[in-house]
């Protein structure tokens, strides 16, 4: 720290992961309705979530932060001390960055980590007979910034509905150890919803997918989801920053994955198939052809 | 690239340097008069500076760009092309990275180096006595930068003027040169002008340093300077941009340093001293308190 740039020594036989994010209000955030807090915690946990994809460790992180003037008080303190936790919690040190003034908070974060040599999972190696599985639940992230949005005042670190959208955790544990068991061909992080990421691990891999709408573990409150109009398999779908790990597995090592894993879920949700199509078996039988419809920054507004 | 993250695997008894650079529309340069091409080129050139600042070879980036919708079709195509064109220059292949819309342009550029184990020259290693070089002119990127402010169209590559400016070179043989040779006992890039970043300098190592105005060097067109109303020895003292090297060397070492190394002069232009106050004498013979007047993002605007 204060020098030109950080050093750091890589272990013996491992691989260096570099990942770096984007944490842009407006875009990712917004100023009056997420918590300074939140803010540190989640720009550092998107970025570690890349690692967790890999079955990575993290080592550390730059920050890259540009803020007003006027919020290099009480806000920054804030900020501070929700990445200074998200660090804790992942075991990733801030290792330097660079600081600049804007009009407008922009955060950039890059994580390094390390991975044995030849042992990442990338996203390009499911097979054909391959089970697809999700962790956690899909879409509560989703609904968690809608509530954030509707709400009047910032929200609490306590409501449910809404942690998972300000305090994602991402899921390093689990990528460890399916990497470390070898059970993963392929895996990515859900970043910005199934309809969208899930296209992108089979384009990797040269293959399709069949997915059960009926096995996509949802929302744990549905009855709030459709108080608020928010159809749970709509969210599931197509809802974003759940930071979730989606990964495949061959059939014969299926049988070696618990129905939960630390207590975080473990559910099949469909195959991968050799046609290079993404088929959805809806709740009425039809087999439907599943539409991007997560998030995509360049996609027009419809 | 296309993965989640991306994986190198760091060359035996070398050290990772990591270093982030902000460069930003409004801030690091104006939409309407830099070149897409130069803002390619300088993204990269200024983190890769901090590598040359440590002595260390680079090895690869990522590239965190924001961008107007419309400016993913030419302003993108010029702009990769300089950025092609310093990659290959640097040596620093793109390893990946992280798009978004924003009607603003937002850059954050990640540079990943390596250097021999226990080499790197840090800012903090500076002693009592230690002669003080900087490497090149001081203000020509300074007096660029004015020039390309001033006028009514995009600069092109071809001004001398401008060039430094737009398409800086950062001092990597040199770095690596005065690591190999163990001349440097302290060094850093001068980003922000020599009147801020010599204090930076003298702080990290705890010391102080004595400067003579005489033999700092100056634009190559003083004249040119003149005419446009600004003086050569302030754009020396406080403009930033430079790139070039500022390095310490024990005077029993001095003797080593050619007077310039491939193509760049070396010059002596100070001492490093005991007390821990940062004096220039200038040319009337009285010895002032060096102020920093150099890019400080968040200083307040007199």
């Amino acid at each position: 720290m204060g020098d030109d740039a950080a050093l750091f020594r890589p272990k013996l036989g491992h691989e260096t992961i570099l990942t770096c994010d984007w944490f842009l209000e407006g875009t990712h955030f917004l100023r009056e309705k997420h918590p300074p807090d939140a803010v540190g915690w989640k720009c550092l946990a998107r970025a570690v979530s890349d690692v967790a994809a890999m079955g990575g460790i993290p080592r550390c992180f730059l920050l890259s932060l540009a803020l007003p003037d006027s919020y290099t008080g009480r806000w920054l303190d804030l900020f501070l001390g929700g990445l200074r936790r998200a660090s804790r919690r992942f075991q990733c040190a801030l290792a330097g960055g660079d600081t600049t003034q804007r009009n407008e908070i922009l955060i950039n974060v890059t994580v390094v980590a390390e991975v044995r040599a030849g042992s990442a999972v990338l996203r390009s190696g499911a097979r054909a007979g391959d089970v697809i599985y999700t962790s956690g639940r899909l879409g509560e992230a989703e609904l968690g910034l809608r509530i954030v949005r509707r709400s009047q005042r910032a929200s609490s670190k306590k409501n449910p509905l809404t942690r998972k959208h300000l305090y994602p955790e991402p899921r390093l544990a689990l990528g460890q150890w399916l990497v470390k068991r070898g059970l993963a061909t392929a895996m990515m992080d859900l970043s910005d919803g199934l309809s969208s990421d899930l296209p992108r691990l089979c384009a990797a891999s040269a293959v399709g997918a069949f997915v059960e709408e009926a096995n996509i573990p949802q929302v744990r409150s549905p009855d709030v989801a459709l108080k608020h109009g928010h159809d749970p398999i709509h969210l599931a779908l197509h809802g974003g920053d759940d930071y979730e790990l989606l990964f495949t597995v061959p059939p014969r090592k299926a049988k070696l994955l618990p129905k939960n894993f630390k207590g975080v879920g473990l559910t099949a949700i469909g195959r991968i198939t050799r046609e290079r199509e993404l088929l959805v078996l809806v709740e009425d039988g039809h087999a439907k052809q599943l539409r991007p419809l997560g998030w995509d920054p360049f996609r027009k507004k419809q």
